[in-house]
Order: structure tokens, then C-alpha cells, then sequence
């Protein structure tokens, strides 16, 4: 009975798809980070004073200043916000006093605020079981919060209609994305599901293809044309996957992640024509809708193309849309809220899915509350609609700046190449690498990028997540860095890093 | 062009895996029940007037009273609670002004809020990033809030360390039992992965093994000695699925969902040597721990036994204890927040399990915060003590005279026989039905339990779920109810069904 059992559950006997998962946003790297950051408060010298997370695009914890609409609602003066305060909160006022109101009704009664926010906190503790956010909702999200949802989708496609049972809230993006590929799987050898995914691609996809042991299909962005897609790539990439899988998908990410571009209105219309003659599902990726720089860049949904495509897409083709409150300018990731709307999908299957997702009861109701606000900002004609706006772009256009200056500060410095960001939260710029560095890095068992970056950490402070852990064309080496810092930092960041680069290929020469 | 094409996603081309998935506490019961809903909103005239939702476990929307510890905090009048606030609302005052605050930070400003729910506040955003609970947080959970788990840990199982790296908190518990129950699938034929799981079960536990494609291995309970759990049941089970498959896993629900026992210390003690003996990973769904109100009756955690056992089994038992803010006296369902405790699992393992649970980012933020308050309430030296562990005992009083109530009426009536609820949220009664009403579901391609609960939300608005969507012994039928609805609400409840399951005796005999 004494003796030593070897464990149940090892690397050996584990689920081996869990295995191949790989997640680089939080993967070794990132891992190094909190060490390093675990040394510095115990003391340990290093050659920087601060880690400065730039791996993931996470608005708040890099201080972006709030959206302050109808900041001149009656506040008693004991509830001004500190300066402190304003820096580090993301939400904006109204916002947040209306998950105030949700979270601790009690204040339902104070005169510190205003009958608007109180209205609106009634009218979303009514659509919750039992008046609480503290109740389940039902699994695909409060039927009020998918009626908002629907209209703000009508309002962004110029009055094409949506169906608040197309829509699906979930928590987060990613929730949503997983579970549309859950319902895609099927078949095994040659007839296993092959998902199209981008190359770069944001990796989600990869980890959660590894995870259902279905098969990813790799097109890649055209680096030279500002990480274009080519319906030629696609159809290569199906062809040549036609032979050892069933690819039944095809994931766009736009705007990209990481590779920032925004894709035109002809290239949308070409992928849908794609996908009807090839008869693949398509699923697009669309959380940074709202982030979108680039002089003479527009979003543009799939939904509203497809649509106005005319027969037979309208009606026929399948398309899963996705969004969240994590990115565009509220950045509002820890609540985890998101949706999914889908168009033409089979009525058994969306059935299927609504049962799916009851499995996991529901999406936190917290979020689905933010959600609310996201997706009904101030109308036109709300008092504080001309400020909200005026806010709103200011963030957009700080961001813009950012955008630019990235680009400008990485095409400076010998060895970088940069793309213009023409959309999303990233740049994900081209570094070269001299040989010896790729060899020393094959010495240690580590990717040339991922050989850098660690480098980089160790000396400078700053995390940046390796190309390879997004995928990128052989023999070309990355890395994605987020451009969400505040101006200051990231200028300063961005010579740093420049300046590291330098040094790097001095050392290895 | 404008052939109409077949969908690429149908039911025969979609995940099999997924269409086998069951869940039946939200299953086609409860879509009728919200489809009568709005015929009644609509005016449609039935024999009832409102539809009692029985099927699931969610307090606040059942109307449970709060706990309000710390009530006699210095309150502007302003903001003293409404009455049919205080009847609607989940959280504690104290609990829902920390959020309230950590929400709206401009609060902390406020004179009507008491220092010590600030200085929680404050707390609380020190350790978010950017000090807002909009910021991801690392994946595994905020540090400081698994710190507080492994304090709450420690205090529960009488001083037994908890090491906070083993704590991952979670969407929910069901998030944290879908995680574990990855890493445990592997193999095909006959070397598939087998879970042992109690029947009857919470469906969570099917849903998962059949989306996952694993083997679910029955064990009965013994209804006849109040849902008692065998060894020797737990030996014929393995035994025969050994044939089939390669059990690795044991499940256990303690106390029980939907059957309501609470589960001895020998008892425990018993399955703890089987699983080691057998080499099974232990699951131990322990999401109701602080629901026990039956006389004699008492919670042990697994990984108290466990570790009193002494060696071997405490330092090699693998095992993962999972818990949740959803139930107890709390009933937080729509914030998702819950831990997972792994005891004595391989490291490397664990470290796969918290690269899977990155791909997904983080628990939301806010359900964090709430199990920060759930996990650290006021302490025996705090003044709000003896008014919070009243208020505390008041609930699960009355929680405990609700289940002494259910159990009371229920085998009054003929026919119908309820097992003591010692403990959980729920009754899981047997029911008798008559020949011809068997015979009259199986023509209708119905279960005959589901038959019954149909006809009865028919005719009552009394939503429950069958017990075939729990599993039972063939031949036998169940149904499980909520005992949360307010005491008298309980009562007519309680009557109404057992009237209408004599008339549904007569009708069909």
C-alpha cells in the first residue's frame, strides 16, 4: 500500500490535442515576465526599473484615459472623480454609475445621480431574474440586451435588419468563436474538418483547432501589400488541403490581428464569392470594427456585404459575425462580454447551438449589462451625444497617432520593417535577425523570434510576443507589440526597442 | 450561380459529438416554459397565471433574501434600501457597495459609503491592471484573490494548508469541471478515457463526456438508503467498463445534485481508497458546501479526508475540489465565478492546464471580485461578525425548513416518495405513474417522466425537469424541483403538484 504510484494524470497519459495547444499572447514569455517583475519587488538589480507588458492589447491596464460622456451630469461635488481616479478608470462615467446602480440598487435612491442613469439601470435590472445581476439569464444572453444588440448592428450596416435570435451573447469574443468551430468538427483522416485560418492569425484559432483535433489550414497575408488577402492564396491553400482534410471554414480576421491592415470593400466581396462557390462557412472575426486609422481605411461588415451582394449570397451564404467590449475604444476586457450573430445558418444547427451553450448556463450577467451601454451609446439626438463623440474620436485619434508613430519610429531603424497599422491595437513589424543570432537560438531549442524577444525582456523590460507564436512565412521573423501605451511611453518604448534591435545585430555579427 | 446550394452546416454534417450533447435543467422543458411565458404576456389564457420556474437552482431569481451584514453602516438616508429593493436584491449591502465602489471609483469620494468597504474597494483595484476590473487579469485568476481562496481553504478545513498557485479561478465551477475533465480525454476503442459519474448526475457531467467524446461510466446511487454512495457499486461499475474503456477519472457531488444526500465522513473515506487502490483521478463537485441542513448531518471536504488519511493518499491522491459563489447562501449565479483546488497533481500537467485556461484570457473580473467578498467575509473579530453569521444562519434556516417542508408534503401524497433533502438546493422525488401514461409517452416518443413534467407545466405553470435528465434506475421516475421559492410560495407549489399528480394518476388509470 506504501508503495509510490506513478500519477494518474501525467504529460504521458493527458489529453495529447490539449498538448499541441499552444497560446504565445500568455506563453513562456509572458510567464518570464511576471517572474521578472516578481524579482524586481523582491529587490533583484536589473537593467530596467519596470515591465512593461506590451504582449497583449489590454486598454485599461495601460492606462487609457477614460470616455467621459455626459461627464456634466449633476455630480455633487463629494462624487468628482480624483485625477488618480480618471486616469486609471475605463469606463465612462455614465457607464459606470449605471452598473453602480445594478451592482448596489440601494443607490437608486441617492440624489447623487442622475434620473437618466437610474432609468436606464431600472430598465436592465427589469430584463434580469429576480431584478439582480446576481441571477442566472437565459443561456443565449437577456432578450433586452439582443434586441440592443440587433439595432446597433442595423445602425452600423445603414438599416439592414437583424434578428435578435441570430444573435448569441457570449463571454467574450473568444467564447463565441470556440463554440462556432465546436459545431464545425466533424469526420476523421481525410475527411477531418480543415478550418482556413490567416497566417498571421490571432491564436485562438490555432490552440482551439489544436484543442478539437480538427485540421488548420494555413493562407498567408501578403506581407509585401501590406498583409493583403488574395483570393489566389486562398485557393491554393484549399487545394493543397484537399488532399489530406475536409476544409469546411474560413476564418477572416478583420481588421487583422496582428497584422493591423483593414481589407477593402472588393477583397470582402471576392472571400464571399469564394466561400459560396467552395461551399465553406465563413466566420469573421470583427472585434476591432470600432478601430479602424488609416486615411482612406473604412470597415466594412461581412454581414452588410454579403447583403448587398444580392442573391444567391444574401440568402444562402453562412456567416458568423463576432464582437466584443474588449477592444475599440471602451477596452473593456475584464467583464468578458461579447456576441455573435449569425446569418443563414441552418435553423437545427442554431438550435444546436443555443443548446451547446446552455451547457455553461450563461454569459456573466455583469458584462452582458456593459454590453448594453457599448452597443447603445448616446443617440444624435441625447444632450450628451455632440461630447460622447467628440471623446470618442479623441481616443480613436490618439490612437491613430500611435498607429502612425509606430510605423514611423520601426521603418526608421535599419533591419525593422513595419506596415502601416492601418486598424486594430498592433503592430507587427519585420525584424531581421543575423545568422549567428538564429543559430545560437537553434543551439537552445528556441525559434530565432522567440530568441530575440526573451533577449529583449532581459535587457530592456519589454515584453513583446515572437511572430512565430502567430505564424509567418518561413525564413521571416516578427513580433507583435501593442500600440495601446500611452504617446509618451510608446515613443520612448518604441526607441528602446529600436535601440536593442541595433545592439542585437551588432552582438551577433 | 443561382442554384440553391445545400448549407455546408447541417445536422448531418455538424460535430456529432455536440448533437449527442443533452442538458436537460435547460432543456426542451424549460423553452416551453418561456414560450408560455409570452402567451401569457400576450394574453392567451391558461389555467394558470404565472410560470413557476422549479427547474434550476437560481436564488435571486426566486427572490432569496440578502444578507445584509453590516447593515447598521453609517447610511445617508438617501441611501437606506427600499423595501422591495431589499426583497430583490442578492448581495449583501456591504458586498454590493465594495463593487459598487470598484466599479464606479468616483464613489470612493463619497461620504455615504463606510471607510472599510473603500478600503476593501482599494484593495481590490490595487490588484487589478490599471486598478480597473476592466483590465484582464492573469489567467488563472487575480493573485491576491487566490491568496484569499487558500486562506477561506485553510480556515474550512481546520487549519490543512492551501497553496494558492493550485487555486484557478473560474467561470462558474462548471468551467473550472470542463477544464479538468479535458485534460483527462485521451485514447480511442478500448483505451478511451472513462469517467465514472453518480447516476442520478448533474447533466453537466453527460454534456461534457459526450462533447468530449469520452466514456461516461454509471454508478448508483442507492435510492433506497437515501441515495447512499456504495463502494461496492462504485466496483461493479469500473469493473464492467473496463471491458469498454479505461476509467480514469471518479466524479463524486457532495453534497448531491439533484439528490440531495450528504455524504458521510466513512463514506468518503471509502471512495478516497477506492479511487487510490484504482488509480482514479478524483473529481469532487463540492459547489454546495455550505448548503447541509439535515440533523447529523456535515460537510467534509475531500481534501480534508484526504490529507487526515495520512499516507499514501495524502501526498499522492490526485485530486481537484471545485467550488462556486452560485449556491451557498450567497446564489451569485450571474456573475460565473468559481475555483478549482488541485491536490497532488503532476506539475507539468498543471502547467498545461493553465496554458489551456490562457487561451481563453481570464475569469471575468467582476465575479472575481465578488469571490474576494464571498471567500473573506467578516471575521469572528470584525463588529459586523455576529449579525453577519446570524443573518447568514437565518438563510440557510429557512433553506433547511424549506427542504424539511418539500420532503413532508411530497410523501404525504400517494405515489409520490421523497429521499430526506440533507443537503443542495433541490428535491428529487420519486414519482409512480400508471401504466397507460407510460404507455401514451412512449407513443408520443417521450419519456414518460418528461411526459408528466410537460402535461404539468401545461396545466400548472410548474416548471421542473424529468429525472431522465438526471439518469435513474430503468423503470423508476423522478423529477427534480428547487426548494428556493419563498416559504409559502414552497408550500403552494408543493401542493398544486402533488394535487395534480393524483389527478394525472386518475386520468390515466
Amino acid at each position: 500500500m506504501n508503495r509510490l504510484k506513478e500519477k494518474v494524470l501525467t504529460l504521458d497519459t493527458m489529453n495529447p490535442c490539449v498538448r499541441r495547444v499552444e497560446y504565445a499572447v500568455r506563453g513562456p514569455i509572458v510567464l518570464r515576465a511576471l517572474e521578472l517583475e516578481q524579482e524586481l519587488c523582491q529587490g533583484i538589480k536589473k537593467p530596467f526599473t519596470e515591465v512593461i507588458r506590451a504582449n497583449i492589447g489590454d486598454a485599461q491596464a495601460m492606462g487609457q484615459k477614460p470616455i467621459t460622456f455626459l461627464r456634466q451630469v449633476r455630480l455633487s461635488t463629494a462624487l468628482a472623480p480624483l485625477p488618480h481616479q480618471a486616469m486609471c478608470r475605463g469606463l465612462s462615467t455614465r457607464s459606470s454609475q449605471v452598473l453602480a446602480l445594478c451592482i448596489h440598487p440601494d443607490l437608486l435612491k441617492s440624489p447623487d445621480f442622475p434620473e437618466d442613469a437610474k432609468r436606464r439601470a431600472e430598465r436592465i435590472l427589469q430584463a434580469c431574474g429576480g431584478h439582480s445581476l446576481g441571477a442566472y439569464s437565459i443561456s443565449s444572453g437577456i432578450q433586452l440586451i439582443r434586441e440592443d444588440v440587433a439595432r446597433y448592428i442595423e445602425r452600423r450596416d445603414g438599416g439592414i435588419p437583424a434578428d435578435p435570435s441570430n444573435i448569441f451573447l457570449s463571454t467574450g469574443a473568444s467564447d463565441a468563436i470556440v463554440t462556432v468551430l465546436k459545431l464545425l468538427v466533424a469526420g476523421e483522416g481525410r475527411t477531418r474538418t480543415g478550418v482556413l485560418i490567416p497566417i498571421p492569425q490571432y491564436p485562438l484559432y490555432s490552440a482551439t483547432l489544436a484543442e478539437l483535433n480538427a485540421v488548420q489550414v494555413d493562407y498567408y497575408l501578403d506581407e509585401e501589400r501590406a498583409w493583403a488577402l488574395d483570393v489566389s492564396e486562398l485557393r491554393r491553400a484549399l487545394r493543397q488541403a484537399r488532399d489530406h482534410c475536409y476544409p469546411r471554414a474560413l476564418c477572416v480576421i478583420n481588421p487583422g490581428n496582428p497584422t493591423g491592415q483593414v481589407q477593402p470593400r472588393e477583397c470582402i466581396e471576392a472571400v464571399i464569392r469564394f466561400a459560396f462557390e467552395e461551399r465553406l462557412f465563413l466566420m469573421a472575426d470583427e472585434v476591432y470594427q470600432d478601430n479602424v486609422y488609416a486615411e482612406g481605411s473604412q470597415f466594412h461588415s461581412f454581414k452588410k456585404v454579403l447583403t448587398e451582394l444580392g442573391p444567391p449570397y444574401a440568402a444562402q451564404q453562412e456567416l458568423a459575425s463576432f464582437h466584443s467590449v474588449s477592444k475599440g475604444y471602451m477596452g473593456e476586457c475584464g467583464f468578458r462580454a461579447g456576441y455573435v450573430e449569425v446569418v443563414n445558418m441552418d435553423a437545427a444547427v442554431q438550435q444546436q447551438m443555443q443548446k451547446l451553450m446552455s451547457v455553461r448556463l450563461c454569459p456573466p450577467v455583469p458584462g452582458q449589462a456593459l454590453l448594453h451601454m457599448v452597443v447603445s451609446p448616446p443617440a444624435p439626438s441625447d444632450p450628451s451625444f455632440a461630447q460622447f463623440q467628440a471623446e470618442r474620436q479623441a481616443v480613436l485619434a490618439e490612437l491613430a497617432a500611435k498607429a502612425k508613430l509606430t510605423e514611423q519610429v520601426f521603418n526608421e531603424a535599419p533591419g525593422i520593417h513595419c506596415n502601416p497599422v492601418q486598424g486594430a491595437m498592433y503592430s507587427f513589424p519585420r525584424v531581421q535577425l543575423p545568422p549567428r543570432a538564429v543559430q545560437r537560438a537553434q543551439e537552445l531549442g528556441l525559434a530565432p523570434d522567440m530568441f530575440f524577444c526573451l533577449r529583449l525582456l532581459e535587457e530592456t523590460g519589454i515584453c513583446v510576443v515572437p511572430g512565430s507564436g502567430f505564424g509567418q512565412r518561413e525564413g521571416t521573423y516578427h513580433f507583435r507589440m501593442t500600440i495601446l501605451p500611452p504617446m509618451e511611453k510608446l515613443r520612448s518604448l518604441l526607441e528602446k526597442l529600436s535601440q536593442f534591435h541595433a545592439k542585437f545585430t551588432r552582438d551577433y555579427s
